[in-house]
């Protein structure tokens, strides 16, 4: 499929684009969506942009039954010098494919999402915000629109883009959060969905975050599902440890979502010459190093938040105290460096930001 | 909410019924469907009978990123006598509601959810379909609306029931499958989703259900995701084996469906009088039952199917006969009574069926 295949259909009215101080994450979307479909013998087709418009489906669309679906989450920004540029996007919509693999959904053509999602900012340029801190999210998704209620996978897809300005995650600077240790719900086990970017995951994961929410905790930290005894994730977030001058994050072993953000800070430590491992690492490990004074940093990783630096754990009724609830150095050189590469202000060392074309290809 | 509340807007035109021998599993669905609202602070409003018709959502509508969402099946059918009854109809709504608690989706009100499912097949009671073997397929589902990209409970959520004339599971009489253990790919583990009736589990199934069917079988047997040894369930189906005299199923875990006819079969062999076992059983302790010729029968149970004997296990690379692949004889006493009950055709001593109202309510 080319990219000249593509029809746009532009909305007829503009919505109003909320100001820089009354973002929020994920409610107001821009004028425009993006949407190709999938029929079993025809592949991938119709791809099109229109206006931001709803969904209609049967009520027996599969999607509405048996959870069939992956997607991604990436940000465009504006750059000092007015471009707009994406932060290795042709790792979100290979990750995608991965997605899709395990939940029996084909493949879409790497290169040709990424055309047609970098036509599509063209085309809503104007809503990429460029206040500090701000950017335009990008939600790409595949959902099973076959009417069928046999369990089996869909003969049918829509592959869809839609877009919302964001605010700055940390509306009062970086800073450090409370972390429960989940012991008794379990997001993923090997054999399972875990390393796939797929509904399931988070509807499964919602009840532990209610629970830890009303034990004024904002996140939990994920144990793996076989001992309970291994770190896997941190809420939505891949996480990673500095204990004893070395940078500890759990490798991706099946149930661990591998995370964009995660790789680029692994590649970003071996690039500064700093010692990081992918290991496995329990939850005694950190105590361990916790009480000999060697836990110096905790942070999470993911792209809402960049970094989310780990003030504190819960773990078996111990609050686990890290860098006194500060914000860490570590945390903060590599959020100002990843947040400042991804919006232009920091020297892009590792080739890691790519150019929206601006023209419209209508 | 009272019954009385119901809207009902009758379709002004109504499609041809399909033959009793072309009906096929979920794919044509009757003229009507049950629609009721949900809104943080209102509670569930608006119950209302409108005809079938496609579900307008916004593209962020949460059920199309994080699979919040729920369902039940069950089935009406015709008595000799023209009646149309239900089997425990009761124990689906209890269930969709132990599975909401998971989901974090607010319960519905069982009582007024099963006066409402009667109200709709009133209103659609010429589609319950009469030749032997069929019934209406019944799918209660629920769905979180609120459109918003952060992962959190919906605020908004339908709850709809579609209806479905199914026909008979088995065309040419009951008959066995052949099952292969599943030891790369896990269905659920403790913690997670398992006992639920959510959309992940099915989506998390499709690989291996793929992988499985390329090599000849008709479905997986699950094992547990931690030890990798214990018996969970078959395919979409709970499961039974008969060994030297006891009848045993896996008991209820956290991570196994509590399935309406698995309880209905353990309630039956009470009831006979027969020796039956809820507990762990490994495929160790079926692979010894079989070199030893305890191995007497096996089978899965649905709603879709009932029961389904299994004829074939594969493990370990050894194909295991059961009953040399035929049918064995309490599988087939089984089904005979069960769905003797469910239609109505056998005494109900256990008093599960309950009468569908057909005074309709406008």
């Amino acid at each position: 499929m080319k990219e000249h295949d593509m029809q746009i259909t532009l909305s007829t009215t503009k919505k109003e684009k909320p100001q820089a101080d009354q973002l929020e994450f994920g409610k107001q979307f821009t004028d425009h969506m993006f949407i190709m479909d999938y029929t079993q013998g025809q592949g991938w087709h119709d791809p099109r942009i229109v206006p931001y418009q709803p969904l209609s489906l049967e009520p027996s669309a599969m999607i509405f039954h048996y959870g069939q679906s992956v997607f991604e989450g990436l940000k465009a920004y504006a750059t000092p010098e007015d471009e707009i540029i994406l932060f290795r996007p042709e790792k979100n919509f290979q990750r995608l494919n991965s997605s899709n693999s395990r939940l029996c959904i084909p493949d879409v053509d790497v290169d040709f999402a990424l055309k047609a999602l970098k036509t599509l900012i063209s085309v809503d340029k104007d809503w990429v915000p460029q206040a500090e801190g701000t950017s335009l999210y990008i939600r790409p998704f595949i959902i099973a629109t076959e009417p069928y209620l046999g369990v089996s996978p869909s003969n049918k897809y829509q592959f869809i883009i839609i877009m919302s300005p964001v605010g700055s995650y940390y509306k009062e600077g970086i800073h450090p959060v409370k972390i429960a240790v989940e012991s008794a719900f379990t997001r993923a086990v090997n054999g399972g969905t875990g390393e796939a970017k797929t509904g399931g995951n988070y509807a499964s994961s919602l009840k532990a975050q209610e629970v830890s929410e009303k034990m004024g905790y904002a996140q939990v930290l994920w144990l793996d599902g076989v001992e309970k005894k291994y770190i896997e994730e941190v809420g939505s977030m891949n996480v990673f440890f500095k204990i004893n001058g070395e940078i500890i994050t759990p490798a991706l072993n099946g149930s661990i979502l591998p995370g964009i953000t995660r790789d680029s800070i692994i590649e970003l430590l071996k690039h500064w010459g700093l010692p990081v491992s992918e290991r496995r690492i329990s939850m005694e490990e950190v105590h361990e190093a916790y009480k000999l004074g060697h836990l110096e940093e905790a942070f999470g990783t993911g792209t809402a938040a960049v970094i989310s630096p780990i003030g504190e754990f819960l773990w078996n009724g111990e609050e686990m105290l890290v860098q006194s609830g500060e914000t860490g150095e570590l945390s903060r050189k590599l959020y100002d460096t990843l947040t400042g590469v991804q919006t232009g202000k920091v020297a892009d060392e590792l080739n890691w930001t790519t150019k929206v074309e601006e023209k419209v290809t209508q």
